[in-house]
């Protein structure tokens, strides 16, 4: 047998250079890499028509300097103030530090980086120490009417941390990300806003050794981010991780707050529940800077036994079927898994060839009656006490098997949980090409699911040469999410652009919500008058008003509060 | 052998007439009753020192007919305006209706009835028939500065339906009270706020027959005010059910909702989840009147499969043994029971007796180290699937075991649920000879559980001759409530209201929550700005005066959000 050598891009397999605009563009650990299989680059080639000479040339690879014609426009007494308070150590003005804390992890902001654009950027950077000094900072600001923004770990893919007034950015990975406390008896963790997911689940899984205590504890919330994304950023926008089936999306998890706001400082009641009001933890929930800086939360933690995981994965005949059956096991009361996800003929396929089903299963699953796209997987896990992951992996196998799936073995569930966080990584390599893979979600109730599905993947399919896959990934007895990763060959921003708004447009026509778990930011404001309508976004700015009279907290857009009103889009 | 004829004092058996203050001060059907056991009027009588002839003169009684002095205080075009909105059978200005639908049913306010005080009375009330009425009629109190109040079911316990300022009352449950729409796909029920507890579950148990349903549904929401108490009063007041420790309180319940405020209307989007930002669907709830109406609610509703139920009950050696075991059992991490109760020594064994548990039984108890003024009651179901059912009972009866408890079979439990919403029948026959029973409850975190109970017991029983007995009735992993039953004998009002408000104060000092699923009402309200403190109570403030920029919504103290600074109290 002769078999022809795989054919393989030259990858970029070295950290970026130091004050590039790479640098900042790249995901995640500077020397880490997760490049495209070969399944990839075959499928890209024929998909967008690409020769092996396409995948020579790499373009805007982003590896010029930061260059920052804009100076710093804010006062040197002003920046002197910060260095009082904070000390000298932990302020920057330099280009390079107001370039990569301005910027989150959009496709838009790092297709344009790479071709040298910036847009706005922070005046002066600013790592606060501890809650003390983000008192005197915001009471600084407030009195001086200096915009503030904050930035953890800056995973944001809505333009979320985008400084649109410039002042200062406050970055509260470099000091605040300590596990402050956990408490055994109430099953709590207090927690600082700039913990990175890795480091909490870390001092939550070494409990007894760190903290003395008699368990081990797990977070629950683990985002696809999650390696560089922190547990305020969780709270304050709303995230929801990959097992929020079980436990929980980041808004179930949270018991208290504290907060610093131009008005002033609070710590919310450690209740886990309260018939006393309206609830300031609920309302802070979301608010995604605007209100206040959040600056310490108290989360629910849960027992730690992985021992006790059960993995599974099916094939499902058809979308429907994978739909209807999610949908018995999310309402039947017999507990809920953990991971949970249902990939739709598209998403589906392309993961087999992808991830390598040899053709004779291939052939076999035809056989049986699992079609090329149409047949569907679903895969995940179930966590908790041992009797009951066994007692709820049975209920979802008989189920499944009732709405016509076929049982792969828990497999594939593992295989995906291990390379869960790494995916990130291959946009660079695709960048480098030209290739555009981005992704936009909406929550749904199941009534609407398939409208939504089938609406949104219209409009994606419109555009010729684009990849469309979708899968369901955190689910309710009332419904669940739609997840669209959509793949393009452009370097132009601007089609770019105007695309991925129609999907946002199309998932609001057809009944989505705005977002799933991403948060609003600045990309969905200006849908959030419409979609929330006049009545409700009036409340939220009230709200706004009275935590920031002077409007200095994550001012220019964010959440639609300050958009002026020919910034708002109408597109029902 | 020779037996003495259990003495029985004379309790009233019939209805009361029509147009009495007792009509008004008795809870739940006017011809049903359920009188103290012998073993009560005995315990009473230990407690007390009472004679059997101090059981047979009742006292104030209430049987005067209602008298209002209070002239209608609003005029006559508004009157006959309200007429013009809802017709004139649904507006009544009569001395008999102002009363009635201006009282709840606190201890306090019976007492006074009972002695024929009349406090602040509504002007008029209005029967609305459907949301445009109330829109309507909110318009029209807006523009005119009428103040409005609303009555559901009035089984508030904090003052929460007392038109403090007059005005009109507006009575949900005479016309909004259908069940509007079931959504079986989602899981969810369309509902009007007036719709008492039984229709509503009664209407989602008979989907089939009624909705031409699949399945049969379960509100999963049973306060023990349940057969008096309304949809929206559950929603607005942050109520908890009996088998809340598995279907969630009623927050949790709430998909959406539409209210009609002073500032507009709209209607919550109906996602199971969203992130987009702070949610104005949770800051609604709680609200008790005072940001708007609601008018219509979307509530999670679930499987409804009374076959699979399993009941337990347990005896503990002590009140630590039992905390303990619960605890356990709510951080397995196995799934939650439905119903799950504890109750301390005092309640355990007042419960015993008067529920006559056969001395040989109690020998028993003692000699297996089960000892009086130490042991303590569990007992519970769970619901769900069978096999779920199965396996949280088993889960169950081990860790009880595990922490000493004796297994007492699952009659208890179910003995429990036979009479668990006719215990506030009691009340009138009580009163009727000059005691009183009445409840407060406070949220409580597990690391503080034990010295918000012994620090309110210890209060409690500072007074001479008061019985309380305490349980804990809604779990989380987190942490429960306590539920304290104070048992006194007085009449004078001015004497219980500070004992009373002094086991509020307590329960503030010793670390609980003013309440876990009473509410605040007018009651809790004066301590509302020491318990969230200022800043949180401005943000409800600022909620406030956006919606109802006039007052007129339930104005007069409730939440404490207009109480004026003099009437704060200040407790810690």
């Amino acid at each position: 047998m002769f078999r022809r050598k795989k054919f393989s891009p030259d990858w970029t397999e070295k950290a970026p250079s130091s004050g590039t605009m790479r640098s900042i563009v790249k995901y995640g650990n500077p020397n880490a890499f997760k490049h495209p299989s070969h399944g990839w680059v075959t499928m890209m080639m024929e998909e967008f028509g690409m020769s092996r000479g396409d995948f020579s040339r790499k373009i805007e690879e982003g590896n010029q300097k930061v260059e920052l014609a804009k100076p710093v426009g804010l006062d040197a007494r002003h920046i002197d103030r910060f260095r009082d308070i904070v000390g000298s150590d932990n302020v920057a003005c330099d280009p390079y530090s107001r370039v990569k804390y301005s910027y989150g992890k959009t496709t838009e902001e790092s297709m344009e980086l790479r071709k040298g654009i910036v847009r706005d950027v922070t005046d002066v950077v600013v790592h606060p120490r501890d809650k003390q000094d983000v008192k005197s900072l915001v009471a600084y600001c407030n009195d001086n009417g200096i915009p503030m923004y904050v930035f953890a770990a800056g995973s944001s893919v809505n333009f979320g941390v985008r400084p649109a007034k410039g002042g200062v950015t406050l970055v509260l990975s470099t000091h605040m990300n300590k596990l402050l406390e956990i408490n055994e008896t109430n099953q709590t963790a207090r927690v600082q806003p700039g913990m990175y997911g890795p480091a909490y689940e870390n001092a939550l899984n070494r409990a007894p050794e760190l903290f003395g205590a008699k368990r081990r504890y797990t977070c629950g919330h683990f985002p696809q981010s999650f390696e560089y994304s922190t547990v305020g950023g969780w709270v304050v926008t709303l995230g929801s991780g990959q097992a929020s089936t079980y436990y929980g999306d980041a808004r179930d998890l949270v018991i208290s707050q504290e907060y610093v706001t131009p008005t002033g400082t609070f710590r919310t009641r450690e209740f886990p529940a309260a018939a006393t009001g309206p609830k300031v933890n609920d309302i802070m929930k979301g608010s995604e800077g605007t209100f206040g800086i959040l600056v310490e939360v108290t989360m629910k933690i849960y027992r730690f036994m992985p021992e006790n995981r059960r993995y599974f994965s099916f094939i499902f005949p058809s979308w429907k079927a994978a739909v209807n059956a999610s949908r018995e096991i999310m309402q039947g009361e017999f507990g809920m898994p953990a991971i949970y996800r249902i990939s739709d003929p598209e998403e589906t396929d392309r993961g087999l060839k992808l991830y390598g089903m040899p053709s004779f299963l291939d052939r076999y699953l035809v056989r049986k009656g699992y079609r090329p796209m149409e047949r569907c997987l679903c895969l995940g896990n179930i966590e908790g006490d041992g009797d009951y992951t066994k007692l709820v992996k049975k209920k979802i196998m008989k189920i499944c098997k009732a709405h016509g799936a076929m049982y792969l073995t828990g497999y594939a569930g593992k295989k995906w949980e291990k390379t869960r966080y790494t995916e990130p990584y291959m946009r660079e390599d695709l960048q480098d090409y030209g290739i555009q893979i981005d992704t936009l979600e909406a929550s749904v109730t199941w009534d609407n699911l398939h409208k939504v599905h089938e609406g949104v993947r219209y409009f994606i399919k419109s555009r010729p040469g684009t990849m469309c896959m979708t899968h369901a990934s955190h689910f309710y007895p009332q419904g669940t999410n739609l997840y669209f990763i959509f793949i393009m060959k452009t370097t132009n921003v601007e089609e770019f652009r105007s695309f991925q708004r129609g999907i946002i447009e199309s998932m609001m026509k057809n009944g989505g919500s705005l977002s799933h778990h991403h948060g609003v930011g600045r990309m969905m404001a200006p849908y959030m008058d419409e979609y929330l309508g006049a009545e409700q976004m009036e409340v939220l700015r009230t709200i706004k008003r009275h935590f920031d009279p002077n409007g200095i907290m994550n001012p220019g857009g964010q959440l639609g509060l300050d958009l002026p009103e020919e910034e708002r889009k109408h597109v029902l």
